[in-house]
């Protein structure tokens, strides 16, 4: 770990949600927005997404700031059947858009068995898993899938950057073990991992990024001049495109050409695509039953032969569960530089720091 | 190209089909079912996915032989809800149970705007494209999901066979341009590519597999010494295993330990587990206005700059679409080993062989 990557703070996650709500509100959102932001921005921390918690709060002020994101939203179904909705964002924060299409995605799979809920003016609304994970408390299962917000992907031989890392996300309730939760970019690395290599100076591993003649891109620094590899080569390009698709084109949201890089314009509305599917497996057949048998697949994979020197089979979202549970009770760790970026952010807008705001 | 891959005849598309047809006939396959197979077979030679079409037919014969698949099947919805159905396939082929599937996908998603379709006790169906493809001729975009009839990865760091190659396809209309069509295994290759590569005495590409030591393993021969590997490594294992669970655990269909290896064992119930998914672009709004952005999407992306010596960008799909066209004009063409092994088949089950079958 580096000097820079030490934690400078640890800090519970209702602290951190009410730092973070505080400043919406600061900045002019609706207190019960604000307190939703601030909740699931925070849970991101929780559960070890940190490229997508607090850390992206000072490019959401400077967004809201900038007139690029509304904050009184009017955010409503503009198209729907029995299955599916299409969610019209209104160019409010993506939180808000997704949660909202979550619950409807949950109401009409009860119904129907499956239901797909699209957005379009929507805006970046953190890891993919939270969403995902909403079907859960509800024993449903959880796709997600979304445009990222800015283009650092070319087609597959390419070099026009075209596509994003479009992640896709999956949650699977289980019985007694821990739901399965994959969350994945369909680029190698997400480019919150670049940002959050950069903000600690340190360099990204050989496989992330190549430069435009196909060479290694190792400082996150130099990012703009490269770009990301798809996972499997021209297979995660088809991915990336298909996501694309789905969460943006189907909905009339921005894909392709029509994607701003939102790192650099805080002003255009980013008319951000995104897609959630809950499904019902109690539709399916007894629900226990298939609880069940999640289980048994949970379990023959982790009581795995292993490959020499591998300690433990890992399930999708088993660490991110370790890293909830641990900094439920240790505080959730912030490393110094992001501390010092939040007290200045803090100061900038008037509100209290971290270590100030109440636990 | 090797002695072995050199074709040895080009075949028509109809020619194919009926030769197919007439096999299983002979193996006691109801008329009606045998030309719906014979055409579903034929058509994935002509797509150019040669380790799904002919020259599985040995191997189905061989399964049917030995008790292994129904061949007068009470293909059923077992369990319906309005956007959903599972398909029970008491058994039956593959290319039944999931043409029957598509099917009820797309009149539900007529209704409800999307719709989601799994089988169980279903069978081998062939290369998954064929079925995500199916909505396409409703305007409607396909996506399809299997469990791999063996297990050859394991989990990211296991050395226990307990996933497949688990595939994923998705299809998606265009207007003037070919449809997007993604189909691919969530490993780096399909286990049908590593037997086509034994049957044409080819080595692998280093990157396919590895032996249980970690080491590349290229001869196709050796496969049973060790794995496939996921793409982007513990992503595509997640993949798999969220595929895996979606297509098989949900529907009661076999997965993980319960996947018997259908290259070994011709006569246990495989219970296949498939899902298909069909979404109406119609319930989100204008279809004529979807189609034409999809066409915007294709077109920015051929039209890329490129990195040093590629010659073109390829869309998912568009290389099957120019076999397609191509062998439509110019017949499949069929290495030597393979029209032998069809020769010595024909006899064997005495129906005509490919030379002889009426064009």
């Amino acid at each position: 770990m580096s000097e820079q990557a030490r934690p400078a703070m640890r800090c519970s996650v209702d602290r951190l949600a009410r730092f973070i709500s505080t400043a919406f509100e600061a900045l002019g959102m609706p207190p019960a927005d604000a307190a939703t932001v601030g909740r699931l921005m925070a849970q991101a921390d929780l559960q070890g997404s940190d490229g997508h918690g607090v850390i992206r709060l000072p490019s959401y002020a400077r967004r809201i700031r900038a007139g690029g994101l509304n904050l009184n939203p009017n955010i409503h179904i503009a198209q729907e059947r029995a299955g599916m909705a299409l969610v019209d964002g209104d160019n409010g924060m993506g939180h808000l858009v997704m949660s909202r299409a979550a619950e409807i995605a949950i109401a009409k799979a009860r119904v129907c068995g499956v239901a797909w809920v699209g957005s379009r003016l929507s805006n970046h609304a953190g890891p993919a898993s939270l969403y995902a994970r909403m079907p859960l408390a509800h024993d449903m299962i959880g796709l997600y899938f979304a445009v990222g917000n800015a283009n650092h992907l070319p087609a597959w031989g390419g070099l026009s950057m075209l596509l994003s890392t479009n992640p896709i996300a999956a949650a699977v309730p289980a019985a007694e073990e821990t739901a399965i939760v994959l969350d994945m970019a369909t680029t190698v690395a997400a480019y919150g991992k670049v940002k959050t290599k950069a903000q600690r100076g340190e360099m990204m591993p050989e496989g992330w990024m190549v430069d435009r003649t196909g060479q290694p891109l190792l400082d996150p620094k130099r990012a703009d001049e490269g770009f990301l590899l798809p996972i499997g080569g021209y297979k995660g390009y088809g991915l990336s495109l298909i996501v694309g698709l789905l969460a943006g084109t189907l909905n009339g949201a921005a894909m392709g050409r029509g994607v701003i890089d939102f790192n650099k314009d805080f002003k255009t509305v980013t008319n951000t695509g995104q897609a959630i599917m809950a499904i019902d497996p109690g539709a399916f057949g007894d629900i226990e039953g298939f609880k069940a048998r999640v289980d048994e697949v949970i379990r023959d994979l982790r009581a795995s032969e292993r490959m020499p020197g591998v300690e433990r089979v890992w399930l999708p979202g088993e660490q991110s569960e370790q890293k909830r549970n641990t900094y439920l009770k240790e505080g959730i760790p912030l490393p110094a530089v992001l501390v010092a970026t939040l007290d200045a952010f803090a100061a900038e807008i008037g509100v209290p720091t971290l270590q100030r705001t109440a636990e």
